[in-house]
């Protein structure tokens, strides 16, 4: 079993975090979810959604971290508190997974520099202007480098989780959940037609 | 204002519920989005998400009501206590939507008797079984009839979601909500690629 901890945060995009979580929710053998935020407790979503949430301090080593993103990216990546406890949850990690701006707070974490990633099309130059350091592709649905999964926005984070899995388990594996869900699945990660 | 009231219950599948939220949170001068269950609380999806709800008794009428399927349908619509409070709500509601076997449950209330309807493609056996009386779709990405709009699995609750804004602002209101949260969507309701 592998922990699959989700990152969230007041205004939070709903379908960036709890897409991805439909999406692993489909291998209950496997993944783990978990749900965390800075302090633990309730979090609201943009779309106002409370959820119950533990520390992120409580995450363990060697598992997934995933980072939605939203509007509340935009306080967070000025938060070096936030931003260093995110580091070091990161650090940890076997993977990291963003969707939308949250690869803006994964970027702010220095741990992104040097690799190829992508973010949401219409907070681009935000995303990009964050960290001149990372090799940002403005045209993928989503980008692989390493241990670190980045996605386009909202809905590209359920391709993305999508294609995380084929690498892990099979493409058809990945197929299976897709049409399980009666999703059709963008399973390149080049096209992009939002770009 | 117009209330969407989002219906909860232990096992909700999350993208039935939360896929719709997004889009509709996309337009917030329109739609106040509102969480509530049998009888409020923190209520679990089979994706671990814990959700904090108010009482389906505090709906108010003349809002929007919305259900989502998944595992926890299986014994809901044999609960004839919750089946009487999800009818008096949806009475008095001026459009009821329901993902996947979310039909299940608007089905055992009676109110789409004589009405078409579609249901997830994996479980429409079972949700044809419950009640004759529906005109079932077996082949559809999601029914309109009058102010009952029923999708089929998962995913197609995303897509009858931005139909609905479709049929009350426009498709390029639509489309301009699909385009912004970077989802293709599948704008024909007749298309059913998972039938």
């Amino acid at each position: 079993m592998m922990d699959v901890n989700i990152v969230l945060f007041d205004e939070f995009e709903t379908l960036d975090a709890f897409g991805p979580a439909e999406i692993f929710g489909k291998l209950p053998q496997i993944y783990n979810l978990k749900y965390v935020s800075w302090k633990g407790g309730i979090v609201t979503s943009s779309q106002q959604i409370q959820t119950v949430t533990c520390s992120i301090q409580e995450v363990e080593p060697a598992s997934i971290l995933l980072i939605p993103g939203g509007q509340g990216t935009r306080t967070l990546v000025k938060d070096a508190a936030f931003i260093e406890l995110l580091k070091d949850a990161a650090v940890d990690a076997s993977y990291v997974l963003t969707v939308c701006t949250g690869s803006a707070l994964l970027a702010k974490t220095g741990l992104l520099n040097g690799y190829q990633a992508t973010s949401n099309k219409r907070a681009f130059d935000w995303v990009q202007a964050l960290n001149a350091a990372v090799v940002w592709q403005r045209q993928a649905r989503w980008v692989v480098d390493r241990r670190f999964y980045t996605s386009s926005g909202v809905s590209a984070g359920m391709d993305m989780t999508l294609g995380f899995l084929a690498d892990r388990h099979g493409q058809s594996a990945a197929e299976e959940i897709a049409a399980g869900i009666e999703y059709s699945w963008h399973a390149d990660a080049h096209i992009d037609p939002f770009a």
